[in-house]
């Protein structure tokens, strides 16, 4: 088939006006952290899952290779097509219909396409929580990326990734068909569980199109911690100890290095130190609850019986308090963005472990690279550090970064494996870390995921150069 | 190999003790609720991981299929062999070393034969619970079975499934090579999630020889409710409000029908009505927390701001009037397999449909058989209804179930499918629904299935004859 005969194809599918070429193409093609641009024969906007079907079909048949597509957050490269121009971007964009929300069983059924703060508000105005919640692109990432990333952020802690969040899942295959399998149900084990395959599979495996997510009780209360502390030692036991006495309610338990604030005081406007003397590193610890009352109190005992180590703190129930506080975690990557790249690690390790990390990565890296700058913030609640490395002066960076970036990552990386960890927490591995991982990774492990690879999607047309 | 020959391989490898056969191995090839009978060519029990990695590469070299078996209490005959008496049982139960418990990181890490009870204890000695509670094979059940078949059990509702308590997971694949993915990691986006294919597979992809589980805090007070209701309509609408008032605390939500109680009356010592009034349905809820306080408050609160619908209520903070109340949920089991055998249903409907599953089902088996036994529990708060039917006379039993147990199953699972819930809820497919699976699955889903079993498992030589 000629390319105008395809792209005429993709159209008598779709609509004209949803297959996009040439410039208005361009924005698709281009990654959130502008790191990878590539090229699409067309992006095509399917309405439906029986277009999206018929799209994936023809291209099967075509042997043309398919980009999956949400909100294109992805900080991996994972959402974009590869330079050489031979693959189409399928942006589920226009899929963003909220097709069911039973509040007595608690589950709502999205379209991929659902922006994941719409989600969220959804469930909110039916009295649910739906947990996921992410610092910088909630307002733009769909919940298809978030399935197919498997994405983390803030509630892991206590409600878990978006894997664990979901009931059921509606997903186009590699040759077109629609596999079914949006269950609302709690319990069943009639068989292998295939959703958990093609979630957290960024797009390699098939393409989500819906999905049935769990909701939860919506808090009414809830209470937050500032705590300045010496070092991430302290940060590994005050959570042991804050989890054991206040239990389930704990729904936040975040890190924050010196050197994020001093960014984000650079580049933020409004924004200000927590306390009035400065520390080496900072909690925010949230509590919510339906039931009011006791979480206050109990913050504040756990935090009194954890004993020295603490070297200020500060609780408080005022919304606009704790914002302020928010304000700063939520803001780091704006903040880093604004000062220049970096090489960024998103990395975690048993949280027991995570001081070990920060330490000796901290120590490897000082001793290579004298006065280098190191950002360290991250959910300390689920042993998930982002790390991130730079020159002081902005103006070196560019080059230390080019010269050096394999060998700052393998000081990590070296780090991250020693503790039994992961080299990508919760960004995936797109375009990024597709090479590295195979250096990390058990070789058998890399094996049956390539197996299993060839089995559902033969021809390896979705989403190639990613992943695997 | 002559079978002399592969006997003697198989005691090189294990020790000539831990290789049953004859009378020695009879006990491991009759399933929990005496359905089904198999032989084996041997019972083997390996010390380790790498003696059953030797025993598989084995088998997988001599082509004799392995039935992986625990604690052998599969309720669907999926962990004995089958009657040619061509397969190995390699039964996991020495392998019931604690390797690890990391109180900080809140993780343990155990073998496939260690038994649900011990790793309960463990965790409790340790501060910390491991949430997988089950009513009736709690003592007898290891958790490598659990894993396997994805056990559900009484705390799903607030702790999930058995796959929801996992984090990492060493697996002998079935040709004897270890695939080490112990990781200990609450975040971990390095590829596709090959742990979720062993969980709940039942044994049919691989041997599950060791787990890195999950633990949470330790509730330290809970609360109890028992509640006489008319029907289950109520009870549904009752859990989405405690749900909502009570909040993630809410641990427990189980249903009992009238039917069970006279069982358990007349069968079960020392148990006795909770009320003096008899009522229909009886629902069993309880709140945990590690916080002090107001858990009986709010329940009281809860059940007050229900309204109409509650017949008669009593709330306790007593361990003792609570677990005579559990008691009567916990001897169901065995009070119906005194009473004899009957036809079990394990079925899942979405929570908010329970009501309408009892009540179609209820009405389609009386018009059908009036005057036919039903008894009705289970996991409200899963959506999960244990719905078992017999004659009242035990005496007709026998021949009723011969000759109407496909007609009965036909007419549940008709409502089970209009409802789209699932014929296995917990128990998994094992020998008993195997077949009956195909009428009930997407024909799509069976497929994919089929093909990820033939690409882990080309030879098709790990538990054959379950699940597919």
């Amino acid at each position: 088939m000629k390319q105008a005969d395809f792209i005429s194809s993709l159209s008598a599918i779709v609509g004209s006006a949803a297959v996009l070429t040439g410039e208005s193409a361009a924005p698709y093609c281009t990654d959130w952290r502008n790191r990878y641009s590539g090229n699409a024969l067309a992006v095509v906007l399917p309405a439906d899952t029986q277009q999206t079907a018929e799209v994936v079909e023809l291209c099967s048949a075509q042997r043309i290779a398919i980009v999956p597509q949400g909100g294109n957050t992805s900080l991996c490269g994972g959402s974009v097509p590869l330079p050489q121009g031979e693959q189409i971007v399928l942006n589920l964009s226009r899929m963003n219909h909220i097709r069911a929300l039973d509040a007595t069983n608690y589950t709502m059924i999205v379209e991929a396409g659902c922006k994941l703060a719409d989600v969220r508000e959804t469930a909110e105005k039916n009295n649910r929580l739906f947990p996921l919640g992410l610092t910088a692109t909630q307002k733009y990432c769909e919940i298809g990326g978030n399935l197919s990333t498997n994405a983390g952020g803030i509630n892991v802690l206590r409600y878990g990734n978006t894997r664990d969040l979901v009931l059921g899942l509606e997903v186009v295959l590699p040759d077109g068909r629609i596999w079914n399998g949006l269950r609302s149900l709690r319990k069943d084990n009639s068989g292998y569980d295939l959703k958990h395959l093609f979630i957290g599979a960024e797009g390699t495996l098939g393409i989500i199109t819906a999905a049935v997510l769990k909701l939860f009780p919506r808090p009414q209360s809830t209470v937050t911690a500032c705590v300045a502390i010496a070092d991430a030692d302290v940060a590994v036991r005050l959570l042991a100890h804050v989890r054991a006495n206040c239990g389930d309610v704990l729904s936040s338990f975040e890190i924050i290095s010196r050197s994020c604030l001093d960014l984000v005081f650079t580049h933020i406007p409004e924004t200000s130190d927590p306390f009035s003397k400065k520390y080496e590193y900072y909690l925010l610890i949230q509590l919510s609850d339906v039931m009011p009352g006791l979480l206050d109190e109990a913050l504040r005992a756990a935090l009194q019986s954890f004993g020295a180590g603490v070297l200020e703190q500060s609780v408080t129930s005022d919304a606009d308090i704790a914002e302020k506080w928010w304000k700063l975690r939520k803001s780091i990557s704006e903040a880093q963005k604004r000062e220049g790249i970096s090489i960024k690690h998103d990395v975690s390790v048993p949280v027991s472990r995570v001081a070990e990390f920060i330490a000796h990565a901290d120590t490897s890296l000082r001793n290579t690279y004298p006065g280098i700058r190191i950002v360290t913030f991250g959910h300390m609640g689920d042993g998930n550090v982002h790390y991130n490395v730079s020159m002081p002066d902005a103006g070196l960076n560019k080059t230390f970064i080019t010269q050096q970036e394999g060998a700052v990552n393998k000081l990590v990386y070296a780090v991250v494996r020693d503790l039994n960890g992961s080299i990508s927490a919760e960004h995936g591995l797109g375009q990024l870390k597709r090479d590295t991982i195979r250096d990390y990774k058990d070789p058998l492990e890399l094996e049956l995921m390539r197996n299993i690879k060839q089995t559902l999607d033969p021809q390896g047309l979705m989403n190639p150069g990613k992943v695997l």
